[in-house]
């Protein structure tokens, strides 16, 4: 099945614990194109100003991503400038620049309109709209959404949104946000009446519950020694979750479950360097390998019939 | 294998954002024998004032728990009251009367002396020095600590206990504080180090995390969408792993995942009610159901050949 994805490419300045990294390259497109690459072919629409280096672009063709829809316009690419404090579960944002970004309209190029998996990264709702009205029959429609936009004055678009589409990505805090529910299964179950069938939950690093109609799955974050970044975590989950999912030939139960064990997997790898670092040189034998970490991690034998 | 647990016996005034409960049954002892006479037989030492009902005890005998080291004195039974908001995680304590527990001296019964696992609940560790001098030979020693103890003035006793314990079962952010370490791998390891081969972190609804030896083991909390009161969750966790782990003939690491999840079960039940109650009437056959539901939460398929 064929990936389109609608987000954000940008310049991140990140402070954490255990370092800094100045304007280095991330937005929600690249970690979510450059994580899905390892599995599909994937289409790439968003915009970069004149200051996006060009080698950038090459690194993207060179893991085969389709750049005929990445823009570039005059002017300076979007930047973010944040931080993590001990806790990197949960970012400061300390500056943001939309920049060129602040005039995207996403426009699909001809031969990606027949996408089968289209995945709106966390952009304006308005947006999303927009780009739904031109891709013809896709057979998964996800989205990411944030805080912002379900506090701020887009919220109707935001609903149509989640009437629109198939699948929901989101943060454990905003999910209980949009829900309206303290509890994180009847936030969820809430959200999934407004649209969604398949709602995923990240939970930084507890993992991620997805809830497939009426089942609930639950994949648990790789307990790694060393997290240095956690920036990018979120969009590179998603890359891995819905990169496996083009690589099946049918979207099931079984096919769910193991593309979000596979989301926890990329994400395992992004959060152990800055920026794109530690996704721009793996090969499919690391990724298997930490898949099988991933089953140790949870695997239990059946219970010894009780007798007490 | 014989199970001892030594512990408390409370009166606890809870308040939830989903109701109250005035003076119910508590207890770290209370819980963690009720959840583990599910497995196998028990034997309770802890103390109770003049108030403490006799029904609550015949409930105790009539779960085959060994009451011999239950002692009653003279004086008001430990009395806690506390409330939780909606992160049902951390308690607030409003207030502590410790009453007979002040004096509590835990002497065991001559025919406790033989016990093959034995459960230190979260008391004063010289206390808990004091108990380890009364048993013969333990082939498993586990103990329960708090923030309390990991602050206060007995600091170099609970580092002997450290020094003396097979297995330590403790909240995340104890671990933390206790191993040094913002993450949770790397306190987990200065931890052992200091003696506890095995070492549990309860994430309250996150689960489990299972370190042992070099190997690590996650469970998640099954995903409810009724938590009254997570009271006693902690200790009914604790007495679902050591109930189960004393029913097998060895412990290996097949059996500690197992046990660890059996915790996680008991747990889930603990929580959907306040104080003991939704512990009081458990049977075999709705512990095995909701095993079952953690085997469905948490499988997934082997990894397609990746082929990108």
């Amino acid at each position: 099945m064929s990936l389109l994805v609608v987000g954000s490419v940008a310049f991140d300045s990140v402070e954490t614990p255990f370092g800094k990294a100045e304007e280095a390259i991330g937005g929600s497109a690249m970690f979510f194109s450059t994580s899905a690459s390892y599995f599909t072919d994937v289409q790439l629409v968003a915009v970069i100003g004149e200051d996006f280096p060009q080698e950038e672009v090459d690194f993207l063709n060179s893991r085969k991503i389709d750049c005929e829809g990445l823009h570039r316009v005059a002017g300076k690419t979007f930047r973010w400038e944040g931080k993590y404090g001990f806790d990197l579960n949960e970012a400061i944002t300390l500056d943001t620049q939309l920049n060129v970004f602040g005039d995207f309209h996403p426009k699909l190029p001809e031969s990606y309109r027949n996408a089968d998996i289209v995945f709106l990264a966390n952009i304006d709702p308005s947006l999303l709209l927009v780009v739904l009205e031109q891709v013809k029959n896709p057979r998964l429609v996800v989205a990411d959404t944030m805080n912002f936009w379900i506090d701020g004055p887009k919220r109707d678009e935001l609903e149509r949104v989640l009437s629109k589409v198939d699948m929901l990505v989101i943060n454990e805090g905003e999910a209980r946000k949009l829900g309206g529910e303290a509890n994180v299964v009847k936030a969820a179950r809430a959200i999934q009446a407004r649209g969604p069938k398949h709602l995923v939950i990240k939970r930084g690093e507890y993992g991620a519950l997805l809830f497939s109609g009426e089942e609930i799955f639950f994949a648990p974050a790789y307990p790694l020694e060393s997290v240095f970044d956690p920036t990018g975590a979120g969009d590179t989950f998603a890359g891995g979750l819905l990169g496996y999912l083009s690589s099946c030939e049918t979207i099931g139960t079984r096919e769910l479950r193991q593309a979000t064990v596979v989301g926890c997997v990329m994400a395992s790898f992004c959060v152990e360097d800055f920026s794109l670092n530690a996704l721009r040189d793996l090969n499919t034998k690391a990724i298997e390998e930490r898949f099988g970490l991933f089953e140790q991690l949870v695997g239990f034998g059946p219970l010894e019939p009780l007798d007490a």
